[in-house]
């Protein structure tokens, strides 16, 4: 027994801590911004797991630049927990030698010199994290001891705004606060009141108005003007041969032109399959500018947020039927529900990859970039603890049942529809099916303990590429799948495999299925058929109400 | 395009129910109790969803009994969505007619009227899920339209501070709210200023004092008195066997005597078998009493909690280091966090059941009671989404290699150990293996689209008996797995099929141990191992902090 033991560790240390930033507060909670760096110092240890808010969205980055400039002679070897590292001044940390260890989820931008300064010795992996996994583990072994997150609007007692980009900020705050961590935030604005109360000021120790707004980046807007034929003709195929097939009502659409060609043809030919108010009703999804078609024609009846997107403020908070939404009129995004939600609520997950090996296995990890999860290993799986039964999810199981019976006997179980969908060839004609993944390599060079795989073969259910739809779960073991996979492999070394007899009879199973065997007419497979041709068409949909950053604007 | 179209009905039908509210205000967000029932008049509508908070513990009973007095001539139909129905209230919804529909997660109690009433017709039942897929569902096609919650205290603003049983709240309140929904709150107490805020004032529409504190069930409280030597012997097996065999760190207890027994062998057997610190440092679990001896013995860093237990408030408040822990000095609880948690940090899942088939599905179901999943069945799975690295869940995914090659060719991958504690035989004599599960007659007669099964064959990885325990994940194919089943299944039909000559191949092959095969001399294997043999020695051994429910004590 410990009796005489001090429980109280934690909290002792923090009142410590919150003394010796006590000098900067200038009223209530707020900290000048002048003086953020020297509040860092007062409040970080060495070897301290810190957290930076940050996805593939929002940014805390002028709190990640201050922490830049801490004294490396006072604080080193940090253990940085969280989401995402797409700014440069997160690997700077690394290189000043202020941090160490790296637990994450996804890199962008820097995904190549995260590469590098793993190879280096300078940074430390623990694992790269889907969002869900990585905020699960702040309750269990990832703990923040610091967080620096971001807001729009704080008042003086630290009550937080966060707004339309609330993303990761609950989940960060509570994890960190409750386990007798700092939250320390930076805000766009102090005011005298917030227009609604996204994070209680009880859980924030500080706040600090930010010299500017916080970086955000419009990742979710892809410019229809960018979509080819061969793009309308793979969502075609999606739309007859899946979501029609299988009547999918819940949805999550990866990031990508595949899928916003998808969006874009479900008022157009989607209506004329008759498939409105059957399927696609219900997304989880950030507010993608190519959805709007389809929601001003009535096709969704709702769509549960990750997070923002630049531009789509006004017109998201103008569908409060559609979105979530606060009193205050803007919507309340939170990545740690949508993706539960994307895990256990949907019923499909449809997006494009890079790389597909031989049995199914997809990975968008090449040999010298370490880009990471996000979201879709989560949403692109089996969820294995889901109990609740769809059509779409029995239908699927149904099919699936010649593996099942050698996994589970004659028990009856469903499956989530999980669809890859990629061009035979990618850009410099990189072929996309591949004997073996270029994970392998990175796992090596990086010193994982595994490739690094987004979904796994047994997870997927479809690959759809020009060639036709595979339906993988329908084949009877690896090797009729593998055959499956060659038949819609085309040109690349792994198409040129297949064996046209094989093929043809996968293609009278119904395992395999191309166009023709849709009945889709390849030549109205063009660009017509979109329901807007531009973002110039999206903001006219809107009725003026979808705003685009100036990037995509070219009138 | 529905340029016309109304895009704020859900809104204006809110505006429209919060003034139909407004003459029963008293002061800020406060109604009277006696005008609770006229309240719900108000804002409710027949075929609503409506959710009533509770779960395995802390229940709205205040506002469920209310509900139970409107009027049905004006409120009929209503579709609940809500994680438990234990209480007798939840089910006369039904009966009187003021419900139709119920999607939930677990019965509790009720599970035998329940199964009657959807028999009779009189529920029409949409599906039983688990904890974390119903709160998902709150975000795509279940939202409440109304929820009734509950707290310890609130303010008049409708700040509600939920303190040690936080559970359920924040993750209705947030879909409700943000959906434009109405969320009413019964609290113990109404307070100038709450302790801490668990829940923003914006995101409640009404706090009522109710007559009386709510409900709350000391579900998980377990007396070492109750425990048995044969509880200890499986306990022996499962440390020795399992958890240092594995090195599993991140575990979940289900509740029982098998897990409790575990958790009180911690401080003698595992310290015996050099374990502390290697094991079990970390868990996702209800604050258990059984576990005080293990915590004051320094095994545990880290608790999170999905709700309360009764009797533990003291001894958590004052073990910050361990619990999750607001600045009022009480644990905040999570269920959506904390079963986010143990889907996907968690390393094991381990607990018992009823019922386990030939192919090692496994399921709590019998033919007359419905009574659902609670969240074992999330943390009893695979996490197929989980892609960081430990070396328990490393381990066992090379030895599920033989299977896992059909699924997914050469690609490595880990898997999480689920293991299933069960005794060749439960109370009077019914087998715990059994040729095919009552769960199918259930589904049957309730008009299920499948048997409700708790865990599936494929998850599960371990099964340990009196007997023994079976690596089911180590089996080349099902035969095999079945032939490990029979095993370790006694002197039930199934154990008595079993062929001695495979049986004694299995163990060679270290698929399946006996006690002896563990080196566990069966002489030690009884209660003088327990840390604590009663609710007594528990109170000792938390130096008077904790404090059991009356009906646990017996001096």
């Amino acid at each position: 027994m410990l009796k005489e033991h001090n429980w109280h560790q934690l909290k002792d240390d923090t009142v410590q801590r919150l003394n010796l930033l006590a000098p900067y507060f200038r009223d209530g909670k707020i900290i000048d911004a002048k003086d953020t760096v020297a509040a860092l110092e007062a409040v970080i240890r060495s070897a301290d797991r810190v957290n930076i808010e940050g996805n593939n969205q929002k940014q805390a980055d002028f709190l990640a630049e201050c922490l830049c400039k801490v004294d490396p002679e006072k604080i080193s070897g940090l253990h940085m927990v969280q989401s995402s590292v797409p700014l440069s001044t997160h690997l700077d940390l690394f290189e000043k030698g202020i941090a160490e260890k790296l637990d994450f989820a996804y890199a962008g931008p820097q995904d190549g010199r995260l590469a590098q300064l793993i190879q280096q010795g300078k940074i430390k992996l623990g694992a790269i994290h889907t969002y869900l996994e990585l905020f699960s583990r702040y309750f269990v072994d990832l703990t923040p001891r610091v967080s620096l997150i971001t807001a729009f609007e704080a008042d003086k007692d630290g009550n937080l705004y966060t707004g339309f980009n609330t993303e990761d900020t609950p989940v960060i705050a509570e994890a960190t606060h409750f386990r007798q961590g700092i939250v320390i935030a930076q805000v766009n604005k102090i005011v005298d009141k917030v227009p609604r109360v996204d994070i209680p000021g009880d859980w924030v120790n500080a706040v600090i108005e930010a010299p500017r707004p916080f970086y955000v980046e419009p990742l979710f807007t892809r410019d229809p003007a960018l979509i080819t034929d061969t793009h309308v003709l793979m969502a075609m195929m999606a739309l007859k041969g899946i979501y029609a097939e299988y009547g999918v009502e819940r949805i999550n659409h990866g990031i990508g032109f595949f899928t916003s060609a998808i969006e874009l043809l479900l008022p157009t030919y989607g209506e004329e399959l008759g498939l409105k108010g059957k399927v696609c009703t219900h997304m989880v999804l950030n507010p993608h500018p190519t959805l709007i078609p389809a929601i001003e024609s009535g096709w969704i009846q709702s769509v549960h947020c990750f997070g923002g997107e630049l531009g789509m403020e006004k017109y998201v908070a103008e569908r409060p039927d559609v979105f979530y939404i606060g009193q205050d009129g803007t919507l309340r995004s939170n990545r740690a529900f949508a993706q539960a939600a994307g895990h256990y609520a949907l019923d499909m997950f449809i997006g494009g990859t890079l790389q597909i090996d031989k049995y199914g296995n997809s990975s968008t990890a090449t040999a010298s970039r370490v880009s990471g999860f996000g979201g879709a290993p989560n949403m692109g799986c089996d969820a294995k603890g889901r109990r609740h039964v769809t059509q779409s999810w029995l239908k699927c199981g149904e099919e699936f049942n010649a593996t099942q019976q050698q996994l589970i006997g004659d028990m009856p179980r469903g499956k989530r529809l999980v669809v890859q969908m990629q061009e035979t060839f990618r850009e410099k004609r990189q072929p996309a099916f591949v004997d073996k993944l270029d994970a392998w390599k990175l796992a090596e060079k990086a010193g994982l303990a595994l490739p690094p795989v987004m979904v796994y073969a047994d997870d997927v259910t479809h690959v759809l590429t020009e060639e036709g739809i595979a339906h993988l779960h329908r084949c009877e073991g690896l090797e009729q799948r593998m055959a499956a996979i060659r038949a819609v492999a085309g040109y690349t070394d792994i198409g040129l495999a297949a064996d046209p007899a094989q093929t043809q009879a996968l293609r009278e199973a119904g395992i395999v299925q191309t166009p023709e065997d849709l009945g889709i007419d390849r030549r109205r497979a063009n660009r017509q058929m979109l329901a807007a041709k531009s973002i110039r068409d999206l903001v006219d949909w809107s009725g003026g109400l979808y705003n685009p950053p100036a990037r995509f604007r070219n009138w």
